[in-house]
């Protein structure tokens, strides 16, 4: 039940330093407001949800104690970050977050000068905050302000965080991590790290025990207190310890706060001014409840907080989910919808897994997002989730490999990119059958350019002994999955977010592998040929569709594999037309529409005039993918006025200019 | 002093197995043996060195214990496995190690069967002993072999190894780790774990303390042991924890054993056997000395260890040090030698540190191998290593950049590919001033394929924002390093290992910063354009040395950046030659070459044939960097040749295969 309207303290919050004059009582009420305004606006216009909500008080009593900007508070992956937002005259902008053109979905430096670092990829921030403490060293004044790594305990699993509290333990650099212990990532944590928090924050009695423990120690019935009194200290601090449960950070010289109820906005405070006045690393261990103050969140239990990892637009009304009794109209209209590729490739793998044994899935913490939750379910043993832990998981796949297993690590094109060694060096060298499926291959949409899966087509095609193909629809995902898996050595298999394009899916009997290297020639044409790669094929048909009107009849060409190409069929199309154009989703620099060329120069093949179409060399912004590719002319009706304009004008002109 | 020649139980050993037969004495000895082969073979024949000779017994203990290829051994980084090489059936070729055709210099899959994973790059052991156990388990026999890993206390820092011990933990996954901690990586290590490692090392009795605690606890004067009895086993267990180290383990759901002697094959064993029997994941810590046997080594503290973690060329005779007086020749030959890249890339940046306080240097772990030793002496504050943790490497240096610092990470091309993900997303997309000195750039030579810098401007170059050079030579480099510090955004500087070409150095007055994007055309002729990058600029003067000398008088250009390109230098190239050729020491895929093509077509400049020279879409072995350079095709004369077939023959011929 909502409460009558009232004055909002929040309303007055412009600043962050608006915080600074308020009583506590009134601190935990602007966190309260803060939650309502999250739950009234994510609800209506959908965005992260669960994280932020548990969030509010650890925010206010960040703000309330420190001086941001010249205070910085560093927000890992960002996502947690909405509240924030709102408290550093971002109020009223909230409105806007993830759309084209408003907030941007994660932090972001260019946006606002409390936003300390961009972020997007999980395990970063506290490395971030040794650089910023000791570059004020560097500068001269070690003093010129606090750092603050707000870390949840899902991204403590990246390797990347740990290197870096080794680093801060080493040099003594005073900075305060607040470690924001939901026991959630975006869906259950997994591993020893999380089982080592879970022991903990079971007890949240734990700090206050701890606090009067040497005080107790002496009192001990039966002559012990004196006895310890005699043994010394450090069989005192040893004994302590028992109750302390931060000794995996004490041993890496971190002082340890914990456990700190993380909607206590008192008790918060009292931690947070003890950290940040001891000079030295200290990690504050809160306890908060991912989906706080939202019933079907905090009382759905782990799938209840799974689920509210982020709201859909639309989804709450009054504080309540909206009820979901869809239209007749909506269910016909969802059961004609063409599938996601990410369902389709879940559905695919676990056919694959009933076929060959050997095969298993492997995840980094994205369980739903990349479909692998659907073989989780039907093949729990053939199911892997490392945590947020990308390097790890093609580690493992390699290891496996060497075992004889046909390892999948379903891992997005953007987040590959933290395992780029270990493909580089221990799947490729050693030509190993580690298959990589990329999901959110091209421009993702809202979550914006730290998303943006762009860049896996040019990192991935100079490494040896690989094999990179693409699908032009969910069925051939099926097709070039199986491909995958009865290929010897590394393939890299990527597609894109979203829907598929509506074609009849083959059913398990009649998917067939293709042949590597082999691409389809899907309609013959004249003067021009459009080489399409993955999503670039839809875009190639729509374009020869709108050149067929001005009775340009294009060649259609679906090249199936970035590597190897298939140079006969690109040699044959350099032969038979006066100008070539390459579309792909992906940046144009070294990418597929270079590959082409590359391999047509080393064949000493005259190549005709080349168009690459692809996107463009800086970074995309979020919004809704429709958008982004007008934004940057990745659509069939740009490709067909620069066809035109391509035949039509003098050499002279730029031709591929995204 | 050298014992009389014996018959050696070492030459009876020609598989693993053999050691089963042998008493703990007779392994022992045979340990000795070992350590005097290697010192007697790599005395004369140059190679890894420190951490082999410490290795020894820990080798015998293990193949004494298991059944190799069916158990396996993974051996990070592979440089501490030339024990293990003697005692698998390469006694007598040790002596062909890190030559051209000989033995690979770390572990190969493609060596041995008793090589069970390739490694050249560290951390990388434990995630593959998961996966390599979990396969055991998915092909339906879990018990099919023992999996241990050996890794050094320094590759324990990379956060690789810290995600694989915690999928190991929270899996339960029956491995053993031996962690063999002798205090160093290749110069002493740094940080938290290290300061962990040592003050557990420094009490070897622990181990045995801790076996005898709990009788003792109990016996304890003064009432205390039977209170014990009443406290229950927790406090016992919390109290045993105070003599054992091993709690970051624990935390992490390992059993801890140690610290073991790793000198002592009976001690070994005896832990080991429990280890491999104890049905979960165990980690065996045992201290060695880096050097072990070889007094210089042993006894040169910290400095002996790292000067001899690698022994030169007849570095060693009759087990000693020869006597380093050199030849008056020899004097005078090293005065006009060239100086190395690395040294005059450390002089050069003290000069920059002291021009701009704002400058720092960060190393992971090669504080030499990258000349920053040079700035740690000279300006130890300005002076960063953060052990083996690219990644941290530079989401550390984002934090200083943020902070108006000007932190240069000088990282192997090789190993920033670790960091992928944080320059794509902490660097570039923030637009931070970052250099990346990529030492090692190109073949490296004896080091092999997972040592070579060849990927990084295919990698690096489509990056937005990003500006990418290389010098031709060790002048240039100082230039290129003031442009790199002076000029806004990230900046990849890429340079070979070895010498320099002997130019004269500018003085710290005379350096200054070339134009960004301005190539130099250092020839002027005609028909034939060579465009060389970083060292390819060297090969493309001899070329045009050997085409001059058959009347070909071909223009030559140091294109200095590959990012941005000199476009305005090119198109005029392109208008005045016939034939374009590039020429750099990277891959050809998505390389310099190609970012020529795409910025003249992007133009839509008519594009003259090109021949693009560089190294292969193979992995490159090891050797001398001559022999590799002349096995891939990387030589003036192999360019000269190749340029006057593409003039002299028609377009059907094979023009740029490396």
């Amino acid at each position: 039940m909502t409460e009558p309207p009232h004055e909002r303290l929040l309303d007055s919050i412009d600043r962050p330093q608006d915080l600074h004059r308020l009583s506590e009582e009134e601190l935990q009420r602007v966190a309260q407001e803060v939650r309502e305004h999250i739950i009234d606006t994510v609800g209506e216009i959908g965005g992260h949800f669960g994280a932020n909500l548990g969030m509010c008080e650890v925010t206010v009593a960040l703000h309330s104690l420190l001086d941001s900007p010249k205070d910085k508070i560093l927000w890992d992956v960002g996502h947690q970050a909405y509240p924030h937002k709102i408290l550093t005259g971002r109020r009223d902008e909230l409105s806007t977050i993830r759309q084209y053109e408003g907030l941007a979905p994660f932090c972001a430096i260019h946006e606002s000068e409390h936003d300390i670092m961009g972020a997007g990829h999980a395990s970063t921030s506290i490395g971030y905050a040794v650089g910023i403490k000791e570059g004020m060293k560097i500068a001269g004044d070690i003093d010129a302000g606090k750092v603050v790594a707000v870390i949840g305990d899902g991204a403590m699993t990246g390797g990347v965080a740990f290197e870096a509290i080794h680093q801060a333990g080493g040099l003594g650099t005073p900075i305060v991590v607040v470690l924001n212990d939901n026991g959630m990532s975006i869906a259950p944590n997994v591993g020893a790290l999380s089982r080592y928090f879970n022991r903990v924050r079971l007890n949240p009695k734990l700090w206050h025990a701890r606090e009067g423990m040497e005080e107790k120690l002496t009192t001990l019935p039966g002559g012990i207190g004196a006895a310890f009194d005699r043994l010394g200290p450090q069989l005192k601090e040893s004994i302590k310890s028992f109750w302390a449960p931060g000794l995996f950070w004490e041993e890496l010289d971190w002082a340890y706060m914990g456990v700190i109820d993380g909607h206590d906005v008192r008790a918060l405070r009292r931690a947070l001014a003890a950290a940040l006045a001891a000079g030295r690393p200290v990690v504050v261990h809160t306890a908060t409840v991912k989906g706080k103050g939202f019933t079907p969140a905090e009382d759905g239990g782990l799938e209840g907080m799974e689920k509210w990892h982020a709201a859909k637009p639309k989804s709450i009304v009054n504080r309540a989910p909206t009820v979901t009794v869809p239209s007749p109209a909506a269910v016909a209209a969802a059961a004609t919808a063409p599938p996601q590729y990410t369902q389709v490739f879940g559905d695919a793998l676990v056919d694959e897994v009933r076929r060959d044994r050997r095969v298993v899935g492997i995840t980094a913490a994205m369980n739903s997002g990349t479909g692998l939750n659907i073989l989780q379910k039907a093949e729990p043993e053939h199911y892997f989730d490392v945590g947020i832990a990308e390097q790890q998981a093609v580690l493992f796949a390699s290891g496996l490999a060497l075992e004889g297993a046909k390892p999948v690590c379903a891992i997005y094109s953007t987040f590959l990119q933290r395992a780029y060694d270990q493909i580089v060096h221990d799947v490729c060298l050693q030509e190993l059958d580690v298959v990589f499926a990329m999901d959110r291959a091209g421009l993702v949409g809202d979550d914006g350019p730290t998303h943006h899966g762009v860049f896996d087509i040019s990192y991935l095609r100079p490494l040896p002994n690989i094999v990179l193909a693409a699908p032009r629809d969910e069925a051939q995902l099926k097709h070039l999955l199986r491909t995958a898996l009865t290929t010897g050595g590394p393939f890299g298999l990527r597609y894109p977010r979203g829907e598929g394009v509506g074609v009849p899916l083959p059913g398990a009997g009649d998917v067939a592998a293709i042949p590597v290297g082999r691409g389809e020639v899907l309609h013959e044409g004249s003067r021009v040929a459009l080489v399409g790669y993955g999503s670039g094929v839809g875009k190639s048909l729509e374009a020869a569709a709108l050149l067929a009107e001005h009775d340009l009849d294009v060649t259609v060409v679906d090249a199936r594999f970035a590597k190897p190409l298939d140079v006969e069929l690109m040699t044959t199309l350099a032969a038979d037309h006066e100008l070539l154009v390459t579309v792909e989703e992906g940046v144009l620099t070294g990418g597929f529409g270079s590959g082409v060329w590359e391999a047509l120069n080393d064949r000493g093949v005259a190549v005709p005039r080349m168009l690459r179409i692809g996107l463009p060399d800086r970074y995309v912004t979020h919004g809704k993918p429709a958008l982004l590719h007008a934004e940057v002319g990745f659509t069939g009706r740009e490709i067909a006025r620069r066809v035109e304009a391509a035949l039509f004008a003098g050499r002279g002109e730029v031709l591929s200019e995204a």
